[in-house]
């Protein structure tokens, strides 16, 4: 198992920034917009990992969504798989709840999808193919 | 940056390391029990970082209560420091709230400290002295 990114869920994108950098050093590898998703996103470097920040761009988005709900925080976990087709069969084999049953080319450019937390012991899980 | 683990609230371990090693081929590093803390514990290999499984001995502790309010899901992020009493004063400076105001000994034998999510936009924060 690898770690691709932990998603976090903020409501002020340069406060976020801020903190992290002034806290831990951390650097902006990249910044993306999805408007499809609704969301802007900057990934800090950290190790062979990221950490990705997340700002809704409206409230009727997932992000949205989930920051009215719960408030910003700790939002999903991104996790290595080396052939998501594979790994999305295995999932829909084991009977898990796929919120996208097929790939789609994430920020990244990788092709991703992602498991519901429901069938994840809670946890928003992403799958990144490597 | 770099991120040591990330923690995660379960309610069943054994379940929870079934569905972890199935999906992603998570190989269990060790394993612990903190009767002070009240958590049982399971570390998972993820490359450079690791998955920390979390089980509450009792209701009335911090990830019992945790469970209780949210449910299972992510719990907190810990970030490597190199030196974890130059990075409490850090914080304290920069009027962060802190949980432990001191360094302790964590699971893996590290120095450990936990900031506030407050202070840290609702992302319950470890400080691990690598």
């Amino acid at each position: 198992m690898k770690i691709h990114h932990v998603g976090v869920a903020v409501d002020d994108m340069d406060e976020a920034i801020r903190l992290y950098t002034s806290l831990f050093g951390a650097e902006v590898a990249h910044r993306a917009t999805s408007e499809h998703d609704g969301i802007e996103a900057a990934f800090l470097r950290a190790g062979d990992s990221e950490v990705e920040l997340l700002r809704p761009l409206r409230e009727d988005t997932p992000v949205g969504k989930f920051l009215a709900r719960r408030g910003p925080g700790l939002h999903h976990l991104a996790v290595v798989v080396h052939d998501i087709d594979q790994a999305l069969a295995d999932a829909r084999e084991q009977g898990l709840e796929l919120i996208d049953e097929t790939p789609r080319i994430g920020l990244h450019g990788s092709r991703i999808a992602f498991i519901h937390p429901r069938s994840v012991g809670g946890v928003l899980t992403e799958l990144v193919e490597a």
